[in-house]
């Protein structure tokens, strides 16, 4: 019988927000898959779990490299995936760790379509999605009543901010670190009632929590940072 | 001392989606409070823990009628953050049960802001949020790379899905039970290319899974129903 593939959110970093089901499937996987971006590094999914979570199975390290280069990536996908269907044949169930959720944002993505491709059974478990628990630990809604809620990956397209925030009430961006000048001069200009939260490396060491932009160095914040806008204010 | 108020998320419906730090607040606090729409009526946030988390604290119902009536609703407010702060001023730390994440549309923000307002601690314990769930159950991506998603209680303005999709790749409804003709409409005459996802009772009994429109009768799903679309397809 062949094995499954469950992809397991382990949560934004704080390794008490892993779900009850997530620590359950980990514990009786045959084999773990942790994503890391590169041979030497360690697996920030697998540390959030480590402590916690009794693992029992076969680690399998996969490599994700950071790049925009879409051939490299896509042929990092294949090998992955195809490391983990030898698996699941051999009749292991394969837990893939991913940080946060694994419907947000998540290279588990690829992985759960590339598998289920090839005839076998893939399975999503919920994590806490990094958003929920910033907002959480800056005490602020991401919305209420009739409040429409936009998530933007903000990266990519940073002049789209002043645009959404005319329809939304409340606003995420993720991986904010780079454009936070941009933000700046958006509201600035356009909001300056609106109130922010933003956090970094929520519930890892290092964990900031800023409440105003004017408190936030150059360079402070790094690859983990998410930033809330309450475009009404009362954050 | 005074005690604390921890506003604690339970997940969508399935009891193993507690967190293990839910768990671990919900069993040491002294009171637990349970929102409940009506007297009558059984929380359903109450019932999603009892099984699987060790209560000890006393229960504390809170009424929240299900209204427009601004005036009502802000009474019944007040009432809950007042009962919570009598208890808090003895020493007992409150747990306020919350479904899905506190921060996603939920009573609990006003109850947070209130007991804040009067000068004690309150903290917020995330939850898997509904739509999480939802995507998780269904097997789709509620976004990857550069993809924005947008969260929209679609009991108010069902218009705004036209272009909300204009801007965004994928949209989560919540709530959508009574607006799906609507969502046919729109989607038929502008995106027929779109894929959706619509989970009812996400983890609860009489869980349904709807990967087309066209498989839904009138009336089938009620109000817990989530639907994700993915203009793109590939939901």
């Amino acid at each position: 019988m062949k094995g499954k593939l469950y992809g397991v959110g382990v949560g934004p970093g704080d390794p008490e927000l892993i779900t009850i089901k997530a620590k359950r499937i980990m514990e009786s996987a045959q084999c773990i898959a942790v994503p890391k971006t590169s041979e030497g590094k360690e697996s920030l999914a697998l540390s959030i779990a480590r402590d916690t979570v009794r693992m029992n199975g076969e680690i399998m390290e996969l490599v994700f490299p950071m790049t925009p280069d879409a051939a490299i990536l896509a042929a990092s996908w294949d090998n992955a995936a195809n490391a983990i269907c030898r698996k699941l044949d051999g009749g292991l169930d394969v837990a893939f760790l991913t940080l946060g959720d694994p419907t947000v944002y998540s290279t588990y993505a690829y992985i759960h379509n590339a598998v289920e491709k090839m005839g076998y059974e893939a399975l999503i478990i919920p994590g806490i999605p990094s958003f929920c628990a910033c907002a959480a630990r800056a005490g602020v809604s991401l919305g209420e009543n009739n409040e429409k809620i936009a998530v933007i990956p903000y990266a990519y397209e940073p002049d789209v901010l002043s645009e959404v925030m005319e329809k939304f009430d409340s606003v995420v961006l993720m991986k904010v670190s780079g454009n936070l000048e941009k933000v700046r001069e958006i509201l600035a200009v356009k909001w300056p009632g609106a109130e922010i939260a933003l956090v970094s490396r929520c519930g890892l060491p290092g964990e900031r929590i800023y409440r105003s932009l004017g408190q936030v160095g150059d360079g402070e914040t790094g690859y983990f940072s998410t930033m809330i806008i309450k475009k009404g204010g009362a954050a």
